[in-house]
């Protein structure tokens, strides 16, 4: 399926990622349907003319060229065990999940020989949720991370690929599912925890009072869903408990280095952190 | 003093925060004057009339009904020890130093019977330097925090807080030189410590490509003046060593829950620190 033509697209799950996806598509010209659980979500889509059509039930999916798994990581799986029945031959799937070793491999196990499913992670998100907060500005400026395996086709890596780019995504690349969940265990979910400790370390009540932006920046995913973060911790643990005691390794350094008075070691871990925090701004 | 009468103020250090204060008491009707020991600087507030009169030397600090110490926080006291002979009876003098403890104690056991030192911590900067970059907008939706000692008179306590009033702060708070030291190293000293652990802990080249605004707003103030936060750091140590044993306590804390799979656990941290971290959003 080529992204210039005209392509059935299906997105399970409506939810601030599935209906960003949705606006992105629809602008493009693309015919985008949509099954949700939730009929009123399905109704505001529609009256908002944010899907062309869109189902509580199964009966758009034979319809389908290709399928958005908007879903939450846990039920990506059962979803496609239970939905594949209707599936048009041919069709190709992918994801939007933050965690991929212990999804995409159960994916491809139990998917039909017909179907291909090739991961992918949109790094983008708010703090707000549902299809009513869904922005397709938010792919802007942001990473699309294309995770394949030995089963995947060089045709769908090329056309996951360029739905990162139609989807306006700035940075488009490859990792393999571990590559991918080390990664996502440092830059992502290290930083929640992180966020979560530092709002939770103190009991302070007028901490408004006190705090200047840089206590603000650290804490701003403190505002966290805890269903979707506990699910993902869960879900990447070896990954994730190996990047905090990577931190928390290196906060023991700098103490140290605070404790002992060592002014050169100190001020060489800020010189290294500023060059490597420089090439962000570029 | 009242801030209704016409009072002349002089600014001592002109740079990006004693520039900004100039602007601020300029625009609202006072009579500014500034010492600094360079002359550029000096050349350059006048021309452009940021300061009614400024001089590299002591001429001007006779005519001071008030004065603000915009110095490092390790030259403050010197300072005051070179010039005080120099102050007019009667004078107040406040200061703009991020760390308290070691500085006010200082100021006030040295400074001559007849003047008063009423400590203050405006909570703004941006990440440029010099009065060239100064600009009183930074005030405002900013925390000033006042920090009286016993030695310090009411009067002078009113005084102080009427100066962050006038300036255009949000919010005027405050805090005893122990509560104030201790707050800081949490908000601001620790999340400094953190952002450069978190962009030092790891060795990845390609990190521009994977990251989300998450990591990219914790790691902001990782570009870091290496010999100011380090003297702040070494002013402030016990208070930070402290903070950073809560914070480390509370990351092994979050550590054991996912290790051990404790779901209630960590949403319940999740949810405190949401709730917590709403209340700024107010």
């Amino acid at each position: 399926m080529e992204w210039i033509n005209e392509a059935n697209v299906l997105i399970a799950g409506l939810g601030l990622i599935g209906g960003s996806y949705a606006k992105a598509l629809k602008r493009l010209g693309f015919r985008v349907m949509a099954m949700d659980k939730d009929e009123e979500t399905i109704r505001y889509a529609l009256e908002n003319k944010i899907i062309d059509e869109g189902k509580t039930d199964d009966s758009l999916l034979p319809k389908a060229d290709c399928i958005i798994l908007a879903l939450y990581p846990s039920i990506v799986a059962q979803w496609v065990s239970d939905h594949q029945e209707h599936f048009k031959s041919g069709v190709i799937l992918t994801d939007v999940t933050g965690v991929k070793s212990g999804v995409v491999s159960k994916v491809q196990d139990i998917l039909r020989e017909d179907a291909e499913f090739i991961a992918a992670h949109p790094m983008a998100g708010r703090e707000v949720y549902g299809v009513k907060n869904s922005d397709d500005k938010i792919f802007r400026e942001a990473n699309y991370i294309v995770v394949p395996t030995e089963k995947n086709t060089d045709e769908a890596i090329k056309w996951c690929k360029n739905l990162g780019r139609v989807l306006g995504f700035s940075r488009i690349s490859v990792l393999t599912p571990q590559e991918h969940d080390s990664m996502i265990a440092y830059v992502s979910q290290l930083t929640h925890c992180i966020a979560v400790a530092l709002m939770t370390c103190d009991d302070n009540e007028h901490l408004r009072d006190y705090t200047g932006d840089s206590f603000r920046d650290l804490t701003r995913i403190a505002r966290i869903n805890e269903d979707m973060w506990t699910e993902l911790f869960f879900m990447n643990r070896e990954p994730l408990l190996e990047r905090i005691d990577g931190f928390i390794a290196e906060m023991e350094n700098i103490r140290a280095m605070i404790d002992q008075k060592d002014e050169e070691g100190l001020k060489e871990k800020m010189r290294l952190s500023t060059k490597r925090r420089m090439l962000f701004d570029k």
